[in-house]
């Protein structure tokens, strides 16, 4: 992307990132990620494409005693080992408003040249009408979908950075945005990404069982 | 992962496939992918993390020609030039009754002594019950979860394996899955990733804008 500040990764193996990547939950608790390396992984986590480019994530990190303290009042007991260990948790949301930030987004696009004049007509009379008039359940499900993308790609990233996580699904939901000041209206979690480098003396972690490819495809 | 016959991907450049990954929507219609190449494809992306490892992700790889007409009956109008011209469109649906096979998966995973008696037991007296009772708004929100997952994946896959893609949107989805066969109860449609080369003659595609990442980031 034009807008990412290229540098090169600690792992640029992309057979390594994507093949051996696997979750980790014990992680080294002396780790600290400084807050600019962490906004570079989500600026480039964040590359990843989205539904009518509505971009409809946020990212809520979590690397503080006091945030750690709190995640403890709604996350499952066994996730603990990952929020007492980890450099930080990075919690996704989904942004159900993110379509009423469209039109200045596609403006900027056209005024950088970057879409046609046809385009930009397109973009607003084509697609916007379609999220102005969606239902809630389609809100939520862009959202989420969109937020899943960055995600993985946050996992991803975090490999190329020297890092790995483990995804986090369970929580109380109910609780997650309000937790952090959001309105649960609008902000739909998605997930939780633990992140940090593996504890040395917990090499406990194998990589878990998958589906023979055959029961997951089919061809038409 | 283990049960992933590696290969040196064309392109094993992380920083290129990552960050440079934008949609394609003009593909050059004289490429064809090999099946054994897309099940390969499949298998790589499917590394991804699931909630719980449900894996409830289904890949509909759409090549022929009968295929394409069919999706030509369903999906938006300005996404026929993916369709006409890409090698295959690859349909990705969450399957909301993956967790019906969640003991069989588990029961492997320790026969295959990757977990423990311990952890075993956890998984089938914590998990499962979760899944048994849970409502269909959050099957349908892990499965669409974990497909996006699986989606990212393929999408930087098809990089590693020199191809290009476009996620698509812009469809019908109440008819998605009865247009394959699949039990629209069942199955949730997600997206729809064209892929192929890119069309040599066609070099009119850009990065898309991202709003300054500084929008969508908090840290507690």
């Amino acid at each position: 992307m034009d807008n990412v500040q290229k540098r090169v990764f600690t792992n640029n193996d992309f057979q390594d990132v994507i093949l051996d990547r696997h979750s980790i939950r014990n992680f080294d608790p002396s780790v600290k990620i400084p807050h600019d390396e962490m906004v570079q992984m989500i600026q480039e986590a964040t590359t990843a494409p989205s539904a009518c480019n509505l971009q409809a994530w946020r990212f809520v990190v979590v690397d503080t005693d006091e945030g750690k303290q709190k995640l403890r009042s709604y996350f499952m007991k066994f996730n603990l080992p990952q929020i007492n260990t980890s450099s930080a948790m990075v919690l996704l949301f989904g942004d159900t408003d993110a379509y009423k930030s469209y039109r200045e987004l596609w403006n900027k696009a056209y005024t950088n040249k970057q879409i046609t004049k046809a385009k930009l007509e397109e973009v607003l009379h084509t697609f916007l009408p379609i999220y102005e008039h969606a239902s809630k359940e389609m809100l939520t499900a862009d959202a989420s979908i969109d937020s899943a993308l960055a995600a993985m790609q946050f996992m991803l990233i975090a490999r190329g950075h020297g890092y790995e996580t483990n995804p986090i699904s369970g929580y109380n939901s109910e609780n997650a945005a309000a937790t952090w000041g959001l309105d649960p209206n609008r902000y739909v979690p998605v997930m939780a990404i633990a992140i940090g480098r593996p504890a040395p003396d917990k090499q406990d972690e194998v990589s878990s069982v998958r589906y023979p490819v055959k029961q997951v495809y089919e061809f038409h």
